[in-house]
């Protein structure tokens, strides 16, 4: 394989944005200088968290060995839908540094359709908060017996003391991407933000951080709540913060309403 | 934080599995006993390739170090949609590594609704190649001009080439997770498969293969061809295999179609 980058490149190394000069490098071609003042741009407002503000070398294409691997699939193991949230704050330049991260995902024809909206004001949250303790009852008067007890003794959110909250939208009416590839199946504009928000949550963990993703809300008077534009549509109610504890399973197994299944049993070939 | 978890259990360490015992290590809970037999039954399928089938010690929560952050970041930053790969096999186990990888993906009430199906029969694999083909024409007549060609040169799928070919659903019809948190969302279960899309992608590209999402098909016309059950959805059909070259940059920013945008732009107050 013939290699498609070079180590030499314009010397960012005492600019907080150092770790995208090798980006810059890396990709030079027929956009190579108008990229070069974007990325000034962009990277700028990213604020790498203290930690990754050092130049990360990401000229040549990176080889991942055993032990990365192994990392890996601890931080798969681990990562948990968190609940349970300590109430000291969360670095702010951490949590756009979770952002930037999970605008690094994939999206369809490349129309990178996820709006990150931190919802600070204490009424907002409320009004969240009541919307799911609505959406829940509403939830629990589907189940009967035992199975309606089990759910009420569920802890199904983090909203009461979870530091951030970080709602995810697809904005449907973006023309970024020109809709190439959504004609067939136009959802995967929001399985895109679906990607970035498991970006943001694998991320997250990595920084032990807890990430807790509330679906039990409605989505429309979320954005009303919000006051979001018509065409974005909810895709994640995010809860974030340092997690109280720390689980290798789910906590619907550890509580006993679902385990997890034999993945050979989903596996077909044809 | 109270450790949840302690280093003694099971000694499964002349198993395939020795990996897992530290799951059942570190959740021993009420279901102790049942998981211990439960994973036995589950983790034998998944026959990690030959280099993760020795324990890893998963039995403490890991904790993250700052090595392994920019390492991840790497991940998603090299991470692409490839559509350019050499024919040579990718080895059936690894395949199975990833699905399994993959299925420890989040998913809506622990529902796991991610179905996984290997498309091997060279017919089958001709009848997708040709409807993708007839979507990507319909698609091409959408343009006009200078985008239209531009289009039209794109290389928008791997099909020709890819040694392996993945088609992923969502189970519409499954039980499993009692329908917890898909009253007011129900598009969750379909994101829950995304997020094991996405699992695996990060996942292959570790071990350096290369993953491409082909959403320009008819995800009905692909269920005939596979012959699958009505509640299956189409989430993803992938390709998969050894990439010919490497890029930091999405193939669509490279080729002109669409360039990356400011994160910050997309990061509203509220």
């Amino acid at each position: 394989m013939e290699p498609r980058c070079s180590e030499t490149g314009p010397p960012f190394e005492d600019d907080a944005v150092a770790g995208q000069a090798g980006m810059w490098v890396a990709t030079r071609g027929r956009f190579a200088d108008s990229r070069r003042k974007r990325l000034r741009r962009v990277a700028r407002p990213l604020q790498w968290a203290v930690e990754m503000s050092e130049p990360t070398p990401i000229a040549r294409p990176p080889r991942f060995d055993h032990g990365f691997r192994r990392q890996l699939e601890l931080l798969f193991r681990w990562r948990r839908d968190v609940r349970r949230f300590r109430t000291d704050p969360v670095d702010t330049a951490l949590v756009d540094t979770l952002i930037g991260l999970a605008a690094l995902a994939p999206s369809v024809g490349n129309s990178q359709p996820w709006r990150f909206v931190k919802v600070d004001d204490p009424a907002r949250r409320d009004e969240v908060r009541r919307n799911f303790q609505a959406c829940n009852r509403d939830a629990l008067a589907d189940y009967a017996g035992e199975r309606a007890r089990l759910y009420a003794d569920l802890k199904l959110s983090g909203l009461d003391r979870a530091p951030v909250h970080l709602a995810v939208f697809a904005d449907q009416d973006t023309g970024i991407g020109g809709g190439l590839g959504r004609r067939t199946m136009p959802e995967t504009l929001a399985y895109s933000v679906v990607g970035a928000v498991n970006t943001l949550w694998l991320a997250a963990r990595a920084f032990d951080i807890g990430v807790g993703w509330v679906s039990i809300v409605d989505p429309e008077r979320i954005r009303t709540i919000l006051d979001l534009p018509e065409g974005w549509a909810l895709v994640a109610y995010l809860c974030l913060g340092h997690p109280e504890e720390d689980h290798l399973d789910p906590e619907l197994e550890r509580y006993g309403w679902q385990r997890r299944i034999d993945v050979a049993d989903v596996i077909v070939h044809r």
